[in-house]
């Protein structure tokens, strides 16, 4: 099974692809798709829609997983990772791949074993857990931590027929 | 020209097409998007994207207006309707038509010539404008509104040629 990690920001979008193979996950991809260069929402929305579109046709993943977000600083802000988010979703939505939702202690907690885990740990443990030669991009980082999230979610709805978590 | 007024909502996205013909305003259609029977944000945001392209299909709008929004009640809500505007504008920018924004200001001053105009001002004027037999349905309404707005901001540049406000 192969899935798509995305770290959605109105800025910068990480994605990460990993393939699990029975217990073992093995890194295919990670990269940062940057909406800098243009100052107009709708050419950027644009942008995070079209290369993820590119990454999925390019990986074909079998299913998307995504940080679900509670909180954010104020309102704009919440507004601007809306639009962005939304882009992210629709990527995989309209090629049809599932598209599942995790909180940022599902995440840690998969990754880290520990809910509450710093930032540099999961980033630690993603690049032990995927053999990858150094810290990937910190935004792509936080995508393949959700694809792990998954792949572990999944796993267990494996090993417990009928109970299915995405 | 042929513009699509859109007013995204996490629930209810509206949207109306008119035909500025001269300095004739021509109702084409206009309709509400209902995403209430799902709850899954995903399923809601394809609902949004796919009912909109296909009115783009049908309708060959010449552009996209949307409301610029600059507050919400809170983050939770910003954060819901970002993910549904973010929804809405995709589906015009992939179709390759530009996508202008008016702050709910701009379009009151438009329409009712009075930028703290009350809502059913604005419907009344729409209504009025664009020759309706009864009020549409309020997102409808407010989607025909800023698509009014556009094209008084687009008959603007028109006459003023090497202005171009879109």
């Amino acid at each position: 099974m192969r899935i798509l990690g995305i770290d959605p920001g109105s800025r910068i979008t990480g994605y990460g692809i990993i393939e699990k193979q029975g217990n073992r996950l093995l890194h295919i991809d990670n990269g940062a798709i940057s909406t800098r260069s243009s100052d107009d929402l709708a050419d950027r929305l644009k942008v995070i829609y079209q290369d993820l579109h590119r990454v999925i046709a390019q990986y074909a993943p079998d299913a998307v997983a995504i940080e679900r977000i509670f909180v954010a600083k104020n309102a704009q802000s919440a507004l601007k990772l809306g639009h962005a988010r939304g882009a992210a979703m629709l990527a995989g939505v309209i090629a049809d791949l599932p598209v599942a939702e995790y909180t940022a202690v599902e995440v840690k907690s998969a990754v880290v074993g520990y809910g509450r885990a710093e930032k540099s740990q999961v980033q630690q443990m993603v690049r032990m857990l995927l053999n990858l030669p150094e810290i990937a991009q910190e935004d792509a980082s936080d995508a393949l931590a959700v694809a792990i999230c998954h792949a572990h979610s999944n796993a267990l709805s494996d090993r417990l027929p009928g109970l299915n978590s995405s």
